[in-house]
């Protein structure tokens, strides 16, 4: 017989995490947590020169936890003493705070079928078979790089391979893409001594807009300026969305949107980002947007299977982007709160003001909420 | 006849612009802001290599502006695209704020008496003579430097005083003090070739307490970090507070409390922070604790003068040590309440709301905030 759950959240990552200890804050015991590999492993899997482009600080206690926090009372920049973490440190940060939760986790259970029963889920991994009644997707992105549109993709590099920069070979190298990660590999690339161009249809190097998930992040900046002032500018070509790859003997050739054409030595290093992986793996269970993202209800539940609830990067609700861990760490309490408003389970009242004073309960979704003046 | 307002704010900083801006919102324009040189004074007055520790963000739109904003929609990071601000671009950022409200500001006027009458106050500066019912106090501390238990202080250079490592002479040096200013101080000195040692009572380098307003912030960890990379580890020597400086020919001697003694071709450097200016320039006013701190009420009043108020870094209560933009920013608005309330002012609802729902509405004193358990 399948061992069965209130609740099973897919995924040990920063969501799946952060939602576990506040189920378990709340003395709410009934659930699991599947993980394909180990405790933070999307972090584990970043390259090697990667680190969070949002800075950890102690800001605890004053209203908003360190922005990389996933529970209020814990903080990345105390663990490690630091402002960007890598994805290593961050998953021994993850591992540390589900030993204090003592949070219930499977790992090496990689989820292989999410099927609707009437009342429940059946969830199948490759180790055994779980039944619940709701099913909390916190599977991320990371996985699942974004390159559909562009024919002959095989033939690139994808960001998320690029372990190491000294893995590649050659002197000169084109980025495709134009936001975090394209400008955070070509000015790696740039520092340790390659030529690069950027071929982007558009970039968030020109946006004026203060959301961070549009525009870039100040270090990201910061280090595309130093990049530039290190020999001279890197060439940004806008306007160039990739078609089509190519390779004749050993020249890669990239045909692009407006026709324009370019050959070279190396493979294109492809940093276009990344999908939500519930789009490959569990698509039968969404609809989706034309930008890829899930379609969801206000509660963050599938618009076409009910209990079914998504948390992390993928979450959009308009013009509200929850693509970073201070934004969507602000969802875990309104999940909770409306599975325990169908089960009739009393949440602590404490608890919930706690993670109301520390910005973590967000329950109106504005929908035009990041202006700067200045 | 001298002009009269309703509040006189003294220092047209961070404190006293945030204030200005909040003032201006609720449309209570009866106010004046008093400053002794230009907007923004201290932060121009840093030296060239110091920059803001707390990082900045655009965090805006999600409860909790970047962490050195004055006013909810603003953000340095957005205005300079950059993490750590130098003093002369935070005063920029400042100088645009003032601008976009339109703050009545007086420069170049310095405040040389505030003289109580039964019910205002007559505040007289250089240029001329004002008369107010409230004078809220927001000048910091940077001017003010910290070392009036060190006999032969006068042998020493400060901190504030060295503009630019360049400047001096010799290559070897006595860092006197272990926080921030300390550290920040000493790894520049060595990343820049000098030899350094640190004598100091205790350090922020051995705390392990997660508010930073006693441990050090994670960038001066991080270049404490690199500084010890770079050659070998910083001699620090704990339990050497300076008592006594003395000079003989061209040699310093410095003696401590412990008794030990050293000589030195160069001044020691006192990096041994800074206190409340209200203390050397408005001591009448105020009655002050054992660590040179105001002692103030729950509405951040002084204690033996009514209608005076206290706003910026020197705000202490118990455990709650406000000395971080983000943490004093939340003072703002609880002053303007507790003004509005004893004028019958009506302050409109929609901006305070709104600074709640941005944590710059800090009405209790939790008396134990800071807790990290990872």
């Amino acid at each position: 017989m399948s061992k069965h759950y209130k609740v099973a959240i897919i995924g040990a990552g920063a969501a799946g995490i952060g939602m576990g200890c506040l189920l378990s804050q709340f003395n709410w015991n009934d659930f699991i947590i599947l993980e394909q590999e180990t405790i933070g492993n999307s972090f584990l899997h970043w390259p090697e020169y990667t680190r969070f482009i949002t800075p950890s600080f102690t800001t605890n206690g004053f209203g908003f936890p360190d922005l990389n926090a996933i529970v209020p009372d814990t903080s990345p920049a105390y663990t490690f003493g630091k402002e960007h973490l890598s994805g290593k440190e961050y998953a021994t940060y993850l591992k540390g705070v589900a030993t204090y939760y003592e949070l219930p986790i499977k790992e090496h259970s990689q989820v292989t079928l999410i099927k609707s029963q009437p009342t429940f889920y059946v969830i199948k991994t490759d180790q055994t078979t779980y039944t619940a009644n709701y099913v909390v997707m916190a599977t991320g992105e990371y996985g699942y790089p974004h390159m559909a549109d562009i024919q002959g993709n095989h033939l690139a590099r994808h960001y998320s391979d690029i372990q190491n920069i000294d893995q590649l070979q050659g002197h000169h190298f084109n980025v495709i893409g134009g936001n975090e990660s394209a400008i955070d590999l070509a000015t790696n690339l740039y520092l340790n001594g390659k030529e690069v161009n950027i071929y982007t249809d558009h970039t968030g190097l020109d946006s004026h807009v203060p959301d961070p998930s549009i525009n870039l992040a100040p270090i990201t900046k910061e280090h595309w300026q130093r990049a530039n002032r290190y020999r001279q500018n890197i060439p940004v070509y806008t306007n160039h969305q990739l078609k089509f790859i190519d390779k004749t003997q050993e020249t890669y050739r990239l045909t692009f949107t407006n026709g324009e054409q370019i050959t070279s030595a190396t493979p294109p290093l492809l940093a276009t980002g990344f999908e939500p992986i519930i789009k490959r793996q569990f698509y039968h269970l969404f609809d989706f947007m034309p930008n890829g993202k899930p379609l969801l209800t206000a509660q963050d539940e599938s618009t076409c299977a009910k209990n079914i609830f998504v948390i992390g990067p993928s979450v959009q609700h308009n013009q509200v982007i929850l693509c970073y861990i201070y934004k969507f760490r602000q969802r875990f309490l309104p999940i909770i709160e409306t599975i325990a408003q169908r089960e009739k389970y009393p949440l602590n009242p404490k608890i919930i003001s706690w993670y109301q004073q520390n910005a973590m309960a967000m329950n109106e979704l504005d929908p035009c909420c990041v202006n700067c003046h200045c």
